[in-house]
C-alpha cells in the first residue's frame, strides 16, 4: 500500500462527502459555537486552564479547517465588509446564506427570509435543538430558529426601537404581526417548532405578545411547550414534551472572573507623561488569577445543557436523529468587556460540553461534530518586557530592562498567572470606547470527521445539509 | 464502505505515517515559512490580493493542523513564556527542541548545540537548501545551519556586541573560534555542507573572518561555495558546485509598499482632545492602495529563487532526494514597522512561492508541502465604524454616526482599499513603541499530505524527519 494510494482514498473520502452513510441508521449532527473564539482567545484560554503544553477537548478534534467569514454590506450586498457580527454569521451557519450586520435568517438588502438547517431539519422528521448561555433570543440561536431584519427586535416591545449602526434601519415595524409579519424573535420561538431550546432570556417571554393579553410564555405553553426555569425540573423531563427552558433573565452568569472582578486596565502612565506626550515609564497592572464568578453558583453550566439536550433530543429523534446548536455566547460578550478571565471561563465551559458530545458520538454512530467560532475578537497575548509591579517576583523579572519601561500597550492589559504558574500578558486595543471590537480574521474550525483545509463559513451548512440528507 | 471504515482507513493512515512509502524512490521536503504568517495576517492579505471570497494558492492546500508555539524562559528552562522570536520557533522547526527566545539552534541555559533537520537530511545524502528574503545569517534561516547562543551574533564583528533583551546575556565570547567555538554565524554557514542558501546578507560575507585576514566569502569560496550576487547568474548554474546567493547588503527589498510609502497611522484627534482628555472626534488616516516598491525592481522574487532551488536540488539530491526551507522573512519585519503593504506583498511572495512548490509536487512524487508561520504578529483587521476622512465616497459612508466618531483605535491603522473596492481597517496596537509585537496566538500549518488537527510546533521537526526516515 503506497502513501500516494493512501492520499487517493482520503481524497476519494473526502470527495464522496457522507454519501456512503447507511440511510437506516440515525444521523446526529452536533454543531458547538464559540462567539468570538478565534485562534488568539483559544490560544490564551488554553495557556491559562492547561499551560503553555496542555490540551483542551477541542485539540483532540482530529480533523480542522480554517473557514472565511464572509459579511454583506446592507447598502450593496455585492461588497463585502471586514468585519462580521454574531447575527450575519449565525445567519450564514444556518442558512448557508451571506448577509449583512445584524440580520437575523433574512437576506442583506431586501429582507426575505432565509430557510435554516433547524427548519429543514425539522421538515425532515429530526428533532432539533439549541442550547445557548445567551439570551435564547440573541443573534446566535435567534438565527437558527427565526428570520427577522434586526438583531435587536428580541421582543414585542422592541419592535420599534431596535436600532442599528445604520440609522436608516429602524425598528422592525414589517416584521410586526400587525403588518403580515412574524412579530418578533420571542415570539417566533413560542409559536416554533424546535424540540427543544435551553439558555437565558426569560424578560423577553414575560412580555405581552403583540396584539393579545398573554405572556409570551403562554403563547409558547399553548403551542405545546414545557416551559422551565431551572436544572432539577430539566434533569425530570422524559422528552414527551417540548422543552423551553429559561434559566436567566437576559445573558446566563459567566463561570470565572478577574481576581477582585477585575478586568484589564490601562498600564498607569505618571502625570509627567500626560503634560508632555512623551513617553515616560508605565505600571502595568498586578498580575492575578481568575477566580469563580460567585453569582454562577446556580447557573445550570454549559455541559450541563448539553448533556440534558443530547439525552432528550436523542429519544425525540429516534430513528432519524437531531440537529442540535450549541453556543458558548460570552465568549464573545465578555472579550468585549475586556475581561479575559470571563472568556476564559466561557471557552472552558464550551470545551466541557464539547467532551458530552464526544462521549455522546463513542456511543451513537453517524454522530457530526463541528466546533467552530462565528467571528474573531479583541485579546491577543503580547510580551510581557514592560515595568513590573513591584509586588511580582519571578524569575522573568531579572530580564526586563527599566530603561525600556515605556513600551507599553495603548489599550488595556491584563495579567494573568497561567496553570504553568508564569505570567501571560493579554490586550485589548482595538478601540478607545467601552467594548472592544470584534475582528475579521478567519476562524477555526474542528471535526470529528474529514474537512478540507479552508472553507467559506457558508459551507459549514453544506457540510450538515449533507450528513443530515436535507 | 460504510462511513466508520473510512474513519478508521484515515485514522491508520496517520498513524501510520510515511512508512509506506517505496523506499527506493527520492523523497522531498519543502517547508514554506511565513514569518509572523497567523490567520489574521493571512486574512487581512487575502482581503487586499484577492477580495473576501477569493483564494490563496495556499488556501488549495487541503490538509491544515493549528500549532502550539511553545517557548522556554532562559532562567528557568521549565517555565514557558508565552511569546515567541523567530530564533526560537526556527530552531523548534529546524531541530524539534524547544528553547529560549534570541536562541539559535542550542539549548536554553545550557547552550549545548542542537542537531537540525538541514544537517540530519545531509548526513543521510539528501541535498539540502535554504531560500529566505532575510540575510542568510537572520534567526529563520540560522537556526537551519547554525548554533549559536544569541541571533544577533551574525558575522564576526558582533561576537561581542550582540545583546538580548536579558542584559545578563552579552554577545558570544564562547563561540568565537578563540575559544574553541565554531564562530559566527556567517562562518558556520561559510564552512558549512549546505549544497544552497540564497537570500540576503551580502555585508556580513565581506567581513574579515575570526583569526584569519580573509572575507568570509573567501572562506565560503575555499570551501567549495559559488559565491553568486545577482540572478542571471544563478539561471545558469547546473548544480555541480555548492551556491551561496547574496543578493542584498542586509534584508531584501520588499515588493510593495503603502502609496507614497505610508505606513499605519494614529487616527487624528483634535486638539481640544489632547488637553482635555475626553473623548472627541478623530479622523482616520485616507484610504489607500499599495504601490510596487520601487527599490524592488532588481531584486530576485521569492518564487524565483525558489524555482532555481528546486531544479538546482533535484539534480544535487539524484536518488535520494532534498530538504528545502523557504522563508517569506519581511511578513514579519514589515508587520514590525506597522506596514501593510509591506506585509501583504510579501505574504504573496510566500503564496507564489508556494505555486513553484506545488508544480514540483505534481511532477515529483513523494513531495511533503509545509506551510506553517513560526509566531503571530501584531496586525488585526478591525470595523470601519469611524469618522471617514472627507474625501472618502463609498456606499458604507452613508451608515456611519458622526456622534460616535470618538471611536477609534488607540494604536496605529492603515485604510486599505481591496480588491473588493472596499475599505479594510488594519490596527497595530500591541505597543507604543517604534517595532510593534509578535503575540502568542497559536499558528496554522497547511499541507499536501495529512495531518492532526492540533500539534506542537516541535512535532513539524518529527513529520519531515519521518518522512526523510531520519
Ligand atoms: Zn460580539
Ligand atoms: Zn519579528
Amino acid at each position: 500500500m503506497s502513501w500516494r494510494f493512501n492520499a487517493l482514498v482520503l481524497t476519494t473520502i473526502l470527495a464522496l462527502g457522507f454519501s456512503a452513510l447507511a440511510t437506516s441508521e440515525p444521523r446526529y449532527v452536533i454543531l458547538l459555537i464559540g462567539d468570538g473564539m478565534d485562534d488568539s482567545q483559544i490560544t490564551l484560554a488554553r495557556n491559562y486552564l492547561k499551560g503553555a503544553q496542555g490540551r483542551l477537548q477541542m485539540d483532540s478534534l482530529p480533523f480542522r479547517s480554517s473557514v472565511q467569514v464572509i459579511t454583506m454590506s446592507e447598502q450593496d450586498p455585492s461588497k463585502p465588509v471586514y468585519v462580521a457580527d454574531s447575527a450575519n454569521t449565525a445567519t450564514t451557519l444556518a442558512t448557508g446564506q451571506v448577509t449583512s450586520r445584524g440580520r437575523i435568517a433574512t437576506t442583506a438588502k431586501t429582507d426575505k427570509d432565509l430557510t435554516t438547517i433547524a427548519e429543514l431539519a425539522k421538515a425532515a422528521g429530526y428533532a432539533t435543538g439549541i442550547v445557548t448561555t445567551a439570551s435564547i433570543t440573541d443573534a446566535t440561536p435567534a438565527a437558527f430558529i427565526s428570520h427577522i431584519g434586526l438583531r435587536g427586535c428580541q421582543n414585542s416591545e422592541r419592535m420599534w426601537t431596535a436600532t442599528s449602526l445604520d440609522k436608516s434601519r429602524q425598528g422592525c415595524e414589517a416584521d410586526l404581526k400587525a403588518n403580515g409579519g412574524k412579530g418578533s424573535i420571542a415570539e417566533q420561538i413560542a409559536e416554533g417548532t424546535t424540540d427543544l431550546i435551553l439558555g437565558g432570556g426569560n424578560k423577553h417571554f414575560q412580555i405581552m405578545a403583540e396584539t393579545t393579553d398573554q405572556t409570551v410564555q403562554s403563547i409558547a405553553e399553548a403551542n405545546g411547550y414545557s416551559v422551565i426555569h431551572n436544572t432539577k425540573v430539566l434533569q425530570a423531563m422524559t422528552g414527551e414534551e417540548k422543552i423551553l427552558g429559561l434559566f436567566a433573565r437576559k445573558t446566563m452568569e459567566v463561570k470565572l472572573r478577574g481576581k477582585d472582578d477585575r478586568k484589564a486596565e490601562h498600564p498607569k502612565r505618571k502625570i509627567k507623561n500626560w503634560l508632555s506626550w512623551s513617553p515616560n515609564t508605565a505600571t502595568l497592572p498586578e498580575p492575578m488569577q481568575c477566580e469563580a464568578n460567585p453569582d454562577f453558583a446556580n447557573t445550570p453550566t454549559l455541559p450541563t445543557m448539553t448533556q440534558a439536550a443530547l439525552d432528550l433530543l436523542v429519544k425525540r429523534g429516534g430513528d432519524k436523529g437531531f440537529f442540535l446548536m450549541v453556543e458558548s455566547a460570552s465568549i464573545d460578550k465578555q472579550a468585549h468587556r475586556r475581561n479575559p478571565c470571563g472568556q476564559i471561563g466561557e471557552l472552558e465551559q464550551l470545551d466541557d460540553a464539547l467532551k458530552k458530545a464526544l462521549t455522546f458520538a463513542k456511543q451513537h454512530a453517524n454522530t457530526l461534530i463541528l466546533v467552530t467560532a462565528d467571528h474573531g475578537h479583541a485579546a491577543q497575548i503580547i510580551p510581557l518586557r514592560y515595568a513590573l509591579p513591584k509586588k511580582l517576583s519571578t524569575p522573568d523579572k531579572a530580564k526586563f530592562d527599566k530603561s525600556k519601561a515605556d513600551i507599553y500597550s495603548p489599550g488595556k492589559v491584563a495579567l494573568l498567572q497561567t496553570a504553568d504558574d508564569q505570567i501571560m500578558v493579554i490586550n485589548y486595543a482595538t478601540n478607545n470606547a467601552s467594548s472592544a471590537d470584534h475582528t475579521g480574521t478567519q476562524v477555526p474550525l474542528m471535526s470529528n470527521q474529514p474537512l478540507p483545509g479552508m472553507m467559506q463559513q457558508s459551507e459549514i451548512f453544506s457540510i450538515m445539509q449533507k450528513y443530515l440528507q436535507l
